[in-house]
């Protein structure tokens, strides 16, 4: 069966085209090299192998990894949707860090009318991707590649400002990025599906299915993410002590939700065997969940405990929640963000505040002021300098008490749970443009309508065939 | 075709709860941070950037890919059972590792009855759960997951157990671990397997069998295995030179077992064909067999003949002598770990042997007594200050001669065979309770039984009849 | 259907012995380690952390997961012919290292009649070893796994002595070596490839078909190169800022020639689709064309100019130049290397070229002179005394001007097309030899040939009917 669609062999590369002029022309006359990157600002005073592109560059590949290949293999779980999953993925990513490079910089990293690019900025960048991306998954198999790039060409500047807003007003702590990536990119992605409603889903669609093979692929990207998780929960951590406490607690969360997964997965069964999607999914709740305490003295139990915790939580959503609200809300979550990053992150940031609340100097010494940096006193403040003799370079803060930080914290919370929603809503109402190709409801979950197939893609039609054939003999 | 399995509904969380909750309060009683990770040890002394944490992650990460990624794949060679193999050896990793932290965290890492927890546990606890999935190998297929679960409980003790006693009390050269880790997982796994034999199996089983796919992707977990595999041998080396020649003589050990291996698997093919078993195979062997003296001044040339003479032992044990063990000895190891991990690691030792014999002054420089403590100059003698001149932070050792250094391996070998083959044996018994709920022998190699498998998922009774009409037109 | 082909299951064999042989026996001979792995030179002023492999390594790791894993996954993508593009990669590539030590090592790395081997050697070695298999993607599916081991034999030296006498005598500027290693692999494959021109082939083969699932794994090969191809563009440039610019302009080139590359591939298709074989070649196209001037102040926008212009480039050549090149000169270029590596790495040389000759102090500062060393003063230059102030460091150069150095690039260029396409074709005619067991055009891409295939293998007969009685019903 041919499927052409000749407004889409039009505007997609119109609009591809369009894009790709204005940014390099915001390029060329914004961005140039951070002093880390420029030949001018190296002098012999410099030691190259203080450049900070030695302290980013390891951790940059692990999360570029996780964002082209984790997300890919995940994302490739339907079995007439391998090739979407795994290219839409790779097309919106690559637009979306090209896109936060330059609305990140203008935001975060202009001075003197120019941006100034080194390798954090891509960092920052690629964390702006994971939010579109997963948000991504509230849609995935319903939208065309236009409506991807249009979400995420809406998507970025929403949330580049929150982030902005929130680290410069409200100055929480949020080292695994619980509040600002995780809950931002589920609420937005919730909005957006809940404006693009298709009531005929609800039935369950005849696509909606795996493969054997789209299965194991699905798995793979599910490790792929899970063995990288730490670099990306530790990536914007201080030095030392407190990067090494993100690791360590990553892994014990995610290990944690793993095994508690299994457990669940089998006891929700109904036939007591374990289901692929928990696997797939269920198992990586650990990560998010350790996410806004990540940095901080919370002891290894807690972390173990965060993961269970954050694991039982996305499990009960899967099974109870995403269906309700797919009938009752209207809310057709598609690889159920809402599970794995709404819940967890609301349970994370819990946790995190928590964790602030019994922070003092005690368990974490005067480093105290180090991690919590707008608790350090005020300049001026005698008990500054006494810390500064013991910390030579403590920066001075806010004199925030714990209690006022934990208000913060609430406040970022609420805050970028209103924005996201609200921007998510908003953009879905773009997404419903003609102009952007939407596929039919027949047409979700296959790749067909996008892709020249192989001969051996099971055609849609054939497939129906054989579903009906074998629902009729049962 | 439907099969349900009640007990296993409820066995398989009851004990990974049960396990978990243990876990758990082990870790809220016993397990603190180590000092680099301890925000409380932190001081206007201490620069971030000598962290331990900068040390180890990167061969971290790459150890975690290992043991996630490639041995995933490579376990998932199996046509009906690539779920079975790349799910369980998630299962059993995640397990594996959690517990490891805590028994080696009591034997090596364990103050003022604190277990102190930084990265370098993590990276010993890896290698303990590399033993255990070695182990897996040799019953790939033939156990349900409590049966591994209970054979990760099992073995990580006794594994742990020996390993302290060897490198406290016999105190030997293993940087890559082929006495300590390869040897003992081989062992330890043909002992279990021992015990749970099947009749039946030594017939062949109809669903013993690869698939297009599945071929590919148990070779992209030999890539994976392959491309880190320098890490995992030089994690705990010696910094700087040693390092370096651990990185060396793995990488030309594993190339020369690579090209032998296709050589000797078109000689030895009936047809002059390459078979597929061999690349996922045979091709590691080098990695094994450099293992014991890995760090050490054997030269390149000898790392390169390593690489040939295991790779050859590997694939003669993988042509003769595995038919023979399973037809007379009862010992049916799936994957064949005693070709990979038995005869190439006896190699390794004989080969490590050999190099402790020739090590002197004139080959290593004073550093010979780094790479070589046991042999450094007892406290008080004057040659150790003479040496104290030479390397300022060497530290006193016993004295031991190269001959008495190279008894010691021959007790580390010869014990470590003993008591992981024993220990093998005797969690063999345990795997055979009924209430493990392992597979009938008709449901082996078969996803089916502990999943739910995707509608192409081609059902056994349907390839038995496949096969069976097959065979009576041949 | 069972294909025996004795002569190959002598013939193969007996080759990878011979030459495992003479290679161990020159390493004996010749090789023994650096002074960053020979305990020798450790003293009590060494600093461990100072050795090399630091600084190596993580780049190591990344380039070998590119060669194994990423070309190997890429090339997997025939229908039938996946276990060759994977396996026949790990061959070569493994055999052409092993080599490339040798080679490299005599006319790069040797003194005192020592080849001196540290991991910097393996690092040249695994860019010699991406020359052949980008020279085989030209005979993909069409060469026997003995033509590639004697390609790999003959195509080292000749690389290995252009690479020396461009470096020795030319003196160029080419960090992500789009001359040496593009140029060069390019115009051997399209060498080889003429001489072992198929006219049947032109008609098109059966075979020559992509599957559901080769699609889903050569775009995962794709990925493996895209997020890894940072580290190899920048992996021989200067420590520091010029490093960082290399990460950040070859992420930004393939950044902009995969969006580029997605409205190419759905404007030029007749559907309005997006060609699968673009997602997996195209989208490479800018981390080639960076190439030669990534470690230059080129500015981000320029970077991402030439991701679109080479992109732009190697899109057209793949649609209007390959098919005409195959057509009227014979040139069957399988992979299509001349448009993902020729066009581009022309292209990328008169980027090149350009950067040299607008290249200034003003832009680069002091600095200038290190990254064109050549365009330092000579020895006894009162300019270099002075330069000496600013950077203590700094080494007597040639005195060339901008103008001076871009005609050595251009000179550089046409030499290295010159020597590689006369390698190439002189490689042609060996390969013809009927004694390295070419296959028969009906076996093009077809695994069973060389290798025993899993039962669900469709055979190329069942296949060729199913073709056949398709076209006869269209």
């Amino acid at each position: 069966m041919k499927t052409k669609s000749t407004s889409f062999r039009v505007r997609f590369p119109v609009f591809l085209f369009v894009t790709q002029l204005v940014i390099v022309a915001l390029y060329a006359a914004f961005v140039t090299y951070d002093e880390h990157a420029d030949a001018r600002f190296q002098n012999n005073r410099t030691n190259p192998m203080d450049n900070t592109v030695y302290r980013y560059y390891p951790v940059f590949t692990d999360i570029q990894f996780m964002i082209f290949i984790g997300f890919g293999c995940l994302l490739a779980f339907f079995r007439f949707y391998g090739f979407g999953g795994m290219v839409f993925n790779f097309l919106t990513a690559t637009f979306a860090i090209q896109w936060a490079i330059l609305v990140q910089g203008y935001f975060q990293f202009s001075h003197e009318g120019k941006i100034h690019l080194g390798l954090i900025n891509l960092i920052y960048a690629e964390f702006a991707c994971a939010v579109v991306l997963i948000s991504f998954g509230a849609v995935l198999g319903k939208t065309s590649p236009l409506q991807l790039l249009v979400m995420a060409l809406l998507e970025v500047p929403v949330f580049v400002v929150t982030e902005w807003f929130v680290l410069k007003y409200l100055k929480i702590n949020d080292a695994g990025g619980s509040i600002l990536i995780h809950l931002f990119a589920c609420y937005f992605g919730l909005g957006v599906t809940f404006v693009l409603y298709r009531p005929c889903l609800n039935e369950g669609h005849a696509k909606e299915t795996t493969s054997y093979h789209s299965d194991i692929l699905s798995v793979m990207g599910t490790l792929f993410l899970w063995v990288f998780w730490p670099s990306f929960n530790s990536a914007l951590t201080l030095n030392g002590d407190d990067q090494h406490r993100a690791i360590l607690h990553t892994f014990l969360g995610l290990s944690a939700s793993t095994l508690t997964a299994f457990a669940l997965s089998v006891m929700l069964n109904k036939n007591g065997k374990i289901t692929m999607a928990d696997v797939q999914n269920v198992t990586l709740a650990g990560g998010v969940t350790v996410g806004a305490s990540v940095d901080m003295m919370i002891s290894p139990a807690a972390a173990y405990a965060l993961g269970v915790i954050g694991c039982t939580a996305c499990m009960l959503g899967y099974k109870y929640l995403s269906p309700f609200l797919a009938r009752r809300f209207r809310i057709q979550d598609q690889c159920g963000i809402h599970n794995l990053h709404g819940l967890t992150g609301l349970i994370s940031c819990a946790a995190g505040i928590c964790a602030i609340l019994m922070a003092n100097e005690e368990i974490y010494g005067p480093s105290l002021y180090e991690i919590f940096t707008h608790r350090a006193p005020v300049e001026g403040d005698p008990k500054l300098q006494e810390l500064q003799m013991l910390i030579p370079g403590l920066q001075p803060g806010l004199g925030r008490t714990a209690r006022e930080q934990a208000l913060f914290q609430v406040a970022a919370v609420f805050s970028t749970i209103g924005v996201s929603a609200l921007g998510g809503i908003l953009t879905g109402f773009v997404l419903k443009l003609p102009y952007l190709a939407p596929p039919s409801d027949d047409f979700c979950f296959d790749d067909e309508l996008f892709f020249d197939v192989p001969p051996d893609y099971d055609s849609p039609l054939k497939f129906n065939n054989t579903i009906t054939s074998e629902d009729s003999a049962a």
